[in-house]
């Protein structure tokens, strides 16, 4: 983050037309993006593009989720098809949606906006030991990496996180007690509909995972280890592509929870790398909120929506764009011949 | 509302490649939206227009406002160069921009964007009786109408209420007051900027306008009548706009404080045109939770914006054609081939 671009974008917000600080939260959006950016008014982060990285878990057997393991598959199906709900987000805001699998647990067939960055065929169960070992945590941030740099090369200003894997709010839920120290029963939710007889058992394997894999004492694991023991390839990927977006000044806007908790192991790498990251949204899940108090990151849309998919971040687009522009196209009190507040 | 169009906005809805519910309010606001055309899906409600009402506030007087009463008129020139906060959101959003003075207390000039529907030079002082005779609210209320029927005919298929008018949060509050019983420091609040002693002065400033105009007790005068007492020429205007734009079925997105306390005076007038009203934000005007509490209206964008305009509304906009679009372009469980819950 440049100090000398936030105190240009601060100084800037008082000379336009309009009451100090009435654009409440967008006016630290607008600094936000300044001080990433080095410059001001920072770049309107438009065209914005999606990248919905792809995965299975093993956790999956333990029955965390009412959605069979194939969902994850037909849903990849869906989004090349034109047919998701993230796909409808992307067309209002403009966006470009990349399906990338990174562990998805078949072989997909090739196909336009498909992007084969596969690390294995979904993790192991994090219950019962690591979910991935470090290499494999470690190709999955590259795939995320490349998939940055890859998507801002061919003319993306503005990155937007996406996931799809049936069962990853169970890893999320892990990763996010794992770096906050939070209890599992706080950080873990009903995902896209759990029952309550399996809320509790997602819960008790939350807990599990975490003392399997030593996790119960915050601090005593560095961040890629987490990663690697109770994560998702599609967190690790995640936190790749923030790693990336980040490195090439891009704005990053994250989703929800899956999104979060990814961030978590990113920060964990690389703290400064938030100075790049936008909460695009709340989710109903209880560990997002979490996730994103303990990043210092207050979400902009906050509709209960809990779908994943990258869903809540195409619609902070606009918001976000929203707040650039203000610094680009508003009028100053001067130039615009208009008087000042009476002190 | 249409009951049918409701119950088969519903049923498509879950049939949608997403678990059910999960978009959160975005499902509720496409249901409304089927109820409020008609017909499931809704059309998506694009494109937007915004029409800023104009006006200037007798109460000015009374010291409610750091900010000179010229800045008005300053207002609707920076709106006309495009250069105010709500053209960027406009641009950003894909809106028009009407400029409508109902009630400037000057001449203004001839400009491409404006139009003149001025009822008078500004209101009474709503504190030492009434603002408007009811023949003014009436021609204001029917300034709006004709607003409403001038830009759908233009092509408008969304209307987003604006306004602008220094010391108009004064009136608001005295509105919602007056429509829902609260006590003006309830309902009062800093507008765009002012210390804790003219917040004080505001409040008892609001109380009096109740008293002498006979409000203090709730449900003795009618809608039009409280409107007229208190309102301000923009109120009585968006009030009208928000009828407008209901009998053509057209969906009206509610800006802020200003537009909840009109959209109480238009609901007490014809208490149907709810059912055609989004809430486009809560801003952070304490009155504005109050009037939307009572409109049974749940904001969609809350960013702590307190400047009016129209912006907050504007920033809605993407997440109403969202809303709608999903209804449209998502696949069903049984065309794309995906697997439903297991339950």
């Amino acid at each position: 983050c440049d100090p000398e671009a936030v105190a240009a974008a601060r100084a800037h917000q008082e000379r336009l037309t309009k009451p100090r600080g009435s654009l409440g939260v967008l006016e630290e959006v607008a600094v936000r993006l300044a001080g990433a950016a080095a410059v001001s008014p920072p770049p309107v982060p438009a065209p914005a593009a999606l990248a919905i990285f792809a995965a299975d878990h093993g956790v999956h057997a333990r029955g965390v989720s009412p959605w069979p393991q194939e969902v994850t598959q037909q849903m990849v199906g869906n989004f090349l098809a034109g047919g998701a709900v993230a796909n409808a987000f992307a067309n209002q805001v403009g966006a470009t949606v990349r399906v990338v699998d990174v562990g998805v647990a078949a072989d997909l067939p090739a196909a336009p906006g498909l992007a084969i960055r596969k690390v294995a065929y979904g993790t192991a169960d994090l219950s019962r030991g690591p979910a991935m070992t470090r290499e494999q945590a470690v190709a999955a941030l590259e795939a995320g990496i490349a998939t940055a740099r890859e998507l801002v090369e061919e003319g993306a200003r503005c990155l937007v996180t996406g996931d799809m894997g049936i069962a990853n709010t169970t890893a999320s839920a892990a990763l996010i007690c794992a770096f906050t120290g939070r209890d599992a029963a706080e950080a873990t939710g009903r995902g896209t509909g759990v029952d309550d007889e399996t809320l509790t058992r997602k819960i008790e394997v939350v807990r599990e995972g975490l003392r399997v894999n030593g996790l119960l004492r915050e601090g005593a694991v560095p961040g890629l280890d987490i990663l690697a023991a109770v994560g998702g390839l599609e967190h690790a990927a995640i936190a790749g592509f923030i790693l990336g977006g980040a490195s090439l000044r891009v704005p990053v806007i994250l989703d929800g929870v899956i999104a979060g908790s990814a961030a978590l192991a990113a920060a964990a790498l690389a703290p400064d790398v938030l100075d790049h990251c936008v909460a695009g949204h709340r989710s109903a899940e209880p560990g997002h909120a979490v996730a994103l108090a303990h990043l210092g990151l207050r979400p902009l849309v906050e509709l209960e929506l809990r779908l994943g998919e990258g869903t809540g971040g195409l619609l902070a687009h606009p918001l976000v764009c929203a707040a650039a522009r203000v610094m680009h196209e508003v009028a100053t009190f001067d130039s615009a011949g208009v008087a000042e507040k009476e002190s």
